[in-house]
């Protein structure tokens, strides 16, 4: 029985998890929800994920919900198809350190933005420029510490492309059409990081899903 | 050479390590780290975790901080050790999904009746009400899908005490003594679940570290 995921490509959550199965070259069933007709809050899709946030991931018998559990069963279990995306041992370790620090200190920060400057505008709402300029002022922190790191390593968990590094890619593909773009050119590792991971073809994969839709 | 956890006992990051330590029968020594003086944004301490939030976590040479990447480290590494708090196989998937919940539903909430309700009081500012009721309401649709979770299965994770249901705990010690409790006791399965992983003698432990400071 093959894979399938129930979500949006439009949604950043749905996003990680495509991207993390094109990279590991895996056959899958991609099944829409229409986030608009609230497809999301009914009851069948509530049967997969109670909080009735998309996406949602079914293998075989096996229910899981929220994207970076799925990335991470998908790079466990298939850890012998296409990219790694996970080490062995204590270079795992450090790969979860900033798997977390992209679920915790990054992306609030990012969805704020993301929120301000791509979903307001989208639906016609306006920009609170105060919630741009205090969340610009943290993303610049943290992308400080993202130079540093970037310095000693050439990807955030290690030497190699993990799910530490993929977990920000949605978010990237919608900042970099943004003024937020300028926080990662004015730092060179960061700006060939963000170059380096945003030329993945299981990326352009996924983008090329949005056209089909 | 023994781990070393670098934080303070009043820090519920810090006591999410702890009780894991605990849980696992590990030898440890801790390193306070005075908040009051902003040790956790001088130099010393910023070499161990950029980010300079506490816990930051030393075994040997492997230098780790995020506190659920440092529990994960415990329990992968030391599962031969004291209580499990990890499982194989797909279980451990759905165990990642409930830390994901905790993470991502549970603590965002958890965290803003934190600072409203406990450490606003200690420092003598004024509670905010409606940030109280928007997270109260908020925390009771979490904890009304955890009532139904808890209705098919021991614990969130799977039907052993693990880490999906550890990394609740700091927050649950401090919002027993707040009137949050209610949200927690108006729901039975709920209500046995905290009174069970609060009985956990490796809390307990943690606690009477706060006695010795």
């Amino acid at each position: 029985m093959v894979m399938k995921v129930h979500g949006s490509v439009f949604s950043p959550s749905t996003m990680r998890v495509l991207i993390a199965l094109h990279e590991k070259d895996l056959e899958f069933e991609f099944v829409f929800v229409d986030l608009r007709a609230s497809e999301h809050k009914k009851e069948h899709f509530l049967s997969l994920n109670p909080f009735g946030q998309v996406p949602a991931f079914e293998d075989g018998d096996l229910k899981l919900f929220e994207s970076r559990a799925i990335t991470q069963y998908i790079a466990h279990v298939y850890e012998d198809k296409g990219t790694p995306l996970v080490c062995e041992g204590n270079p795992m370790a450090t790969v979860s350190v900033w798997m977390e620090v992209e679920a915790h200190q990054f992306d609030p920060a990012v969805s704020k933005l993301h929120r301000e400057l791509v979903y307001k505008s989208k639906i016609g709402m306006a920009t609170d420029a105060a919630v741009v300029e205090e969340n610009e002022a943290k993303l610049a922190k943290v992308l400080d510490i993202y130079e540093a790191r970037l310095s000693q390593s050439k990807y955030l968990g290690c030497d190699c492309f993990t799910l530490a590094d993929l977990h920000h890619l949605p978010a990237l593909t919608s900042l970099m059409g943004t003024p937020v773009k300028k926080l990662f050119d004015a730092r060179p590792k960061v700006s060939a990081w963000v170059a380096d991971i945003m030329a993945r073809p299981a990326l352009a994969k996924v983008l090329a899903m949005r056209n089909q839709q």
